[in-house]
């Protein structure tokens, strides 16, 4: 295996000349899938990636396919990538990174005339922010076998416009049928969406799997009252129930530190008048940590504080998702730990607090993901920003692992 | 002084018929001031008012005054009154049994031929809710010049529409000057709007002035981050720091027991979705106590809590308003305990929470209130309730301490 060293310029240049598609005053990008600036990013995409000598495909719901041929056609394809749509008022980096990344690599490859074994595949899965059409991740899981074709193409927008008619507007139908092939392995770098590695001074997050994760909603109903005419004793104050459900989700997080987290992030208090006591609050709730037993154990410690709190109020909570832990290819994750190592990045195990592509596609190949730092953790926002020196060292590590993993196959 | 007892059936009667002025299906009334439900039953109030030999007046806001001449027309009138509009999902006491049982004790008066010394005037004051148009008990505060009629009449509802064309398209504006006259008394019968008396078996409540409040908003501002990416002892979340606020003010509250009450009525968390710590809350306390200087101290007392628990958020206090207590006439209370104890009523002294046009004609005439219970305590509400004996017994007490009262005076 040779050295392939990347352009950490080229690849800056390109996030820089992309962002301009959709680029906003703040400094971030607004390019919702299947939107006219998706259709141009993703012109960029294909006429840059058919430059670099690839062959590129999309299937029929808009995932595109940049390929490099390797030395053994029987070989299924190492793939990188990840999207290059964007929240409404989304940053510069994610989902970009990997994409682009991808492309970089190909670029160093040709530079030197590197032949793998197997061939390569640059991925731009459509949809994954899911801020135009729900869910997130959309595609990936489609490609994966989770959601059909069809109730992909039935999505609508808050427009009402179908996924479909978006696609054709732009002309982003390919022809390539959905899935039902092998992918051989899959690689996504990308920004670490959290504060972890910027705090710990860390280049690299060795990424070995996606945390598990529960959501909840929690109806606490009350007694809407005056709230000059009745003493405190006669109260039943949902929102003073829901201050101490929402410190109930803060103590069942820090009983599973460090890795446990728990968030109450939607909350309604009706009827919402500065003089009436609160007959009805409405809140979500949303634990997490690495392993799904131990997520199980924070919904048991959930159920037994709230029901130690409700007092007279009446507390329903309904779990209304269950995303079970993913945990990453071993071999993969090794490859990336090895190659940080080797190229001298302060590196970390990280579990990933947030939904990725790869939550799919480890569902059908052997999967991992790179990460590296984004100031102040600040993500899905104009304001997210990664370093040049960051973004260069993340698609260092990406190449080195993904022909590390190439080493390992038969030419 | 000649007993004079009120014909509760009588009463009962005109509360059920007016009712259907703006009657919901649930039980409740709509009846928005100056609208044609308010020009309705205010044209069946003037109707009955004259049919009992009193002359109806109008003034240039919409107020009412029904007045029976007494024997000496030099004393200024004893009045009794409260209003006839409603919340948009009103009750059918809140208000309007002040009113009707003004219009039953004038009946009362002429079924035995009662003369008294001072004039008696029932009245309506224009739009006591405050619902279509703010600020509420409007009509009563201009009465007492606290507001001028220029800021009345240009103030508009959320179409648009100004007080005064509302109230022209009714009809109601009348040519009688606002104020400047004199008013010899003022008492008010009105439901608790809170669950004290019920709580307590007292059928009356001998209220001796109004509560001082406080109004307070509270913006605490943090750091949205990712909730799956980002670790405990890493956030700046507004939601934990406002759970905490909430318990402050509640605490706050139990600290000046049992008159002290603290509520947290509006919250509204930025950015508002499952998987985001929120960054902002914004929030509103409201403070009581039957005594200025106590709510004072509640107020310091808030301030140091809110200083110990802010932490590494930040917390913006701003005062928006203070009404200072009102402390009812001791002369007019007399009578009104007095008539309870002769009547054999249970009773106790009581503190309104809410406002009341009362609060403004303390400031110009010796003013008291009555109170009678309602059925949990609900108000504003179309599942109101208070009894055919408590809405009686209500009246029966209005009517004896106002002929108390006029007994002391030069006949």
């Amino acid at each position: 295996m040779t050295n392939v060293t990347i352009d950490g310029e080229r690849l800056w240049g390109t996030l820089m000349e992309t962002a301009k598609i959709g680029g906003t005053a703040k400094g971030g990008i607004r390019r919702l899938t299947m939107s006219e600036e998706d259709k141009r990013v993703r012109d960029w995409f294909k006429a840059a990636c058919e430059a670099a000598g690839c062959t590129v495909t999309v299937d029929t719901i808009g995932n595109m396919f940049a390929r490099r041929e390797g030395k053994n056609p029987d070989l299924p394809p190492i793939c990188m990538g990840s999207h290059l749509d964007t929240q409404p008022t989304g940053g510069k980096f994610d989902g970009i990174l990997g994409v682009l990344a991808g492309l970089e690599a190909i670029r160093s490859l040709d530079a030197i005339g590197y032949q793998t074994n197997a061939p390569i595949e640059v991925i731009n899965w459509t949809n994954e922010e899911g801020a135009r059409f729900t869910p997130a991740m959309m595609a990936s899981g489609a490609f994966a076998g989770v959601f059909t074709e069809e109730y992909i193409l039935s999505r609508t927008d808050r427009e009402g416009t179908t996924f479909a008619d978006a696609m054709d507007a732009i002309g982003y139908r390919g022809d390539t049928p959905l899935g039902g092939r092998k992918l051989g392995a899959m690689f996504e770098l990308h920004i670490e969406q959290g504060p972890i590695l910027e705090a710990e001074d860390r280049m690299i997050g060795v990424v070995t799997g996606v945390q598990s994760i529960r959501w909840f909603e929690l109806t606490i109903t009350g007694a809407a009252a005056h709230a000059g005419a009745t003493p405190m004793p006669a109260r039943r104050d949902a929102l003073v129930g829901a201050a101490r459900a929402i410190e109930a989700v803060e103590a069942v997080a820090l009983a599973h530190a460090p890795d446990g987290v728990g968030t109450v992030g939607i909350l309604e208090c009706r009827p919402g008048s500065t003089n009436v006591v609160p007959g009805e609050v409405f809140l979500t709730i949303d634990l997490r940590h690495p392993l799904d037993e131990v997520v199980a154990r924070m919904e048991e410690d959930l159920r037994a504080r709230l029901a130690e709190i409700q007092g007279r109020l009446e507390f329903g909570l309904e779990r209304i998702w269950v995303s079970p832990a993913v945990h990453f290819d071993p071999v993969l994750i090794g490859h990336v730990r090895e190659a940080a190592e080797r190229l001298g990045f302060r590196h970390r195990d990280i579990a990933s607090g947030a939904g990725h592509d790869a939550v799919y596609t480890a569902r059908i190949c052997p999967t991992t993901m790179v990460f590296v730092p984004c100031k102040e953790g600040i993500s899905h926002n104009e304001a997210e920003e990664s370093t040049f020196e960051q973004c260069a060292a993340g698609t260092q590590v990406l190449l080195n692992a993904v022909l590390a993993y190439d080493a390992t196959l038969e030419g």
